[in-house]
């Protein structure tokens, strides 16, 4: 992966499920893939999650392809009636699917003579499509033009992101520093806040309230693609909360 | 709440807040929203996640209220700078914010005369609209159109949905049943499975599979409004199954 400076480099992810839409399933992809990214200096600009319908699936990947470098897609490649990732994939891009030599031999050598129909389904790959290696169980996922289709299962969906990162261009990571209050509320800590946000509107700088033993908090969070400007910002905001008089402040580690 | 009986009520999640996007914190809004819906007979149709930046929510809040009946937003009502969720709603509908008069005496008993500028912030509503009823700390969410704007905080927005739903025009609920196959994997599950959902277009059947101590396995969820009628499809479900030679079949429970 090459890092192109200072250009933001940006991805969105589709998820795709009516398990996650009905509340059966708690989505855990969108964090993993969050953060997988952000260590690759590429910032998840948006999430989408959609039904196990043809065109709701056309329409968000398309939509969301124009719009950022890549699009990374959870759910729906598995063998099953209701796994259409890839028929909507090739339809977004206006190609057939057709299968794919490599997983057909994988299947065949799985399974011999019983890959049936509904094994043969998921190696359909649209066109023009390369593979997206699975090291952990099953067929793999595929990717074509800037687009990347992996399975929703999170384990399976992990194993293939390590096939992903390799193959994006990066931007320079953001970094972030945390500066923990505790015993005043985001109603004190907000003027300060505000006043060293608006100073550096090349920063992003959040408030993350929390309540606990000794009432109200909040981890303020700098982020930044400047990891020296970052730690000036910092002491900018603790002397900035201090002259408020709020004197419970610190720079803390977050995992 | 009224029930209209066949049509179908949907809504969209509409998450706002970098930390989500960022990956540092886990969204759980989503699916306990839709859990909650779903009971009340309205279907999650979508969700989005966008950052703390006007002119994204303002996008995605017109493009989820005109498609459909309802959009519930989380995030962004606090005090400080980066909580624009108010004004994005005001922008979206065309009016202006102004502080309510419930909310200001909320504030004034709490904080007497510290309500300083920040703690203003929350009380701000867009003209027209209504309060959503905080029963759990802080001030309240707010109603307009067909949008509710809720807090964040996972306990906070739960709260706050006890006083959404009675004013959702309700649906017929969906309701499903669960049939798990142990010992085969989708691949065998596919075509059964396939061939009763051709037969019930009406029904959705999903197959979400799993891997256990006896191999492969797979939960197949049976959706639809008519309770009896799922009784039915079941049953038709099991026996294509096991017409299939896949014996390991059985009706759950799931919680």
């Amino acid at each position: 992966m090459a890092s192109d400076g200072d250009e933001r480099v940006t991805a969105a992810v589709l998820i795709i499920g009516d398990e996650i839409l009905s509340g059966r399933t708690q989505d855990t992809n969108m964090r993993d893939i969050a953060r997988y990214l952000a260590v690759l200096g590429v910032d998840l600009a948006e999430a989408r999650t959609v039904p196990d319908v043809m065109d709701e699936i056309v329409d968000a990947l398309n939509a969301l392809r124009s719009r950022y470098d890549y699009v990374i897609t959870t759910g729906g490649i598995g063998p099953t009636h209701d796994d259409i990732t890839a028929d909507a994939v090739a339809q977004a891009f206006g190609v057939e699917l057709e299968e794919h030599p490599e997983i057909m031999a994988m299947l065949s050598a799985r399974w011999g003579g019983e890959v049936n129909a509904a094994r043969r389904r998921m190696a359909r790959v649209p066109v023009g499509g390369d593979l997206v290696k699975n090291p952990v169980q099953g067929p793999p996922g595929f990717t074509i033009g800037n687009v990347f289709t992996l399975a929703g299962v999170p384990a399976i969906m992990r194993g293939m992101l390590e096939d992903v990162g390799p193959r994006l261009r990066g931007g320079r990571p953001t970094v972030s520093r945390t500066v923990r209050v505790e015993g005043s509320g985001e109603g004190q800590i907000a003027a300060p806040l505000e006043a060293v946000a608006k100073a550096h509107t090349d920063m992003s700088l959040g408030s993350y309230p929390f309540f606990g033993p000794d009432g109200y908090g909040s981890n303020l969070v700098v982020r930044g693609r400047d990891p020296a400007q970052l730690v000036e910002v910092v002491q900018e905001l603790i002397d900035a909360l201090r002259g408020a008089g709020i004197d419970n402040v610190r720079e803390v580690e977050v995992a």
